[in-house]
């Protein structure tokens, strides 16, 4: 990781997400989002938690789930479901600014996401347009192992933020 | 859900994904695929899950969980995280092609998913680029409501199946 800009968030709870806001109040407020403005998370996905999204979503995929099925199919040991990996993106965005609404996001998957393996997620902005209620930044989104910075996911993201501002 | 070619296929659960490959053998093999060929899962996401999976990628973002935050952002209740409403293309196609890897996914998030609302994603082959050793197949994808058809969720997705035979 580096820059100025890169703000780590830890993994996000649920139950916590106001203090989290208040207390990470440095990017919380879309007025100090500009042109390069990095928000990142680092984390991994243990078997379990592959299991628990794989229920979720009815992917039975067994490259998920099954070391030798993962095997048979190119792989080392089981793969993290790239959408799993995606969805770290507007979990940053959401997590930070409350109320954001996705609009959109492209991703495609440069490399498999081991099992346990840890990794940066992360958003940059790359545009900002103000609208009447909200701002409509545009953010490129990339996942990278944390030990080399291997890319593994990239793409592009569009939310509406809300205009708010400073919570801290 | 109209046409002839449409599959529909059950919420997927991960013990028992090998018998339900088997079971459902009418698509399962891509000497089956065509231009058209249309795969739909029918489901709806209730509070509980999605409250697994705000903790499971760490979105905080309270529109997902809190009825009056969802409804000071505009929306009339929950809402469904999009990328949850993303992933069940690559559930769709993972569970009925064992070792099916994931290039990419596009996603525009038309319209809001409501906690409990039932919807169909669907993902429709596009293309067929025979490889080597696997089959490259586009699918459109989308999510729209089970009531009323109305579009909640589009894009397009690529991925590498194996050249498996029909499993049945």
């Amino acid at each position: 990781m580096k820059g100025k800009n890169v703000l780590k968030v830890a993994r996000g709870h649920v139950s916590l997400w106001e203090q989290q806001l208040r207390a990470l109040s440095t990017a919380a407020s879309t007025e100090k989002l500009s042109q390069g403005t990095k928000l990142s998370q680092r984390c991994s996905f243990s078997a379990a938690d592959v299991t628990s999204y794989c229920r979720l979503t009815g992917d039975s995929n067994p490259i998920h789930t099954s070391t030798s099925a993962a095997q048979d199919a190119g792989f080392s040991g089981c793969v993290v479901p790239g959408m799993l990996c995606g969805s770290l993106f507007p979990a940053i965005i959401g997590s930070r600014f409350a109320g954001a609404v996705y609009v959109s996001q492209t991703l495609t998957f440069k490399a498999p996401v081991a099992v346990d393996e840890y990794l940066i997620a992360e958003v940059e902005v790359t545009a900002i347009q103000n609208l009447r209620r909200n701002a409509k930044i545009t953010f490129s989104t990339r996942c990278f192992t944390d030990e080399n910075e291997r890319l593994l996911v990239e793409g592009q993201a569009v939310a509406l933020l809300p205009l708010i501002k400073d919570l801290g």
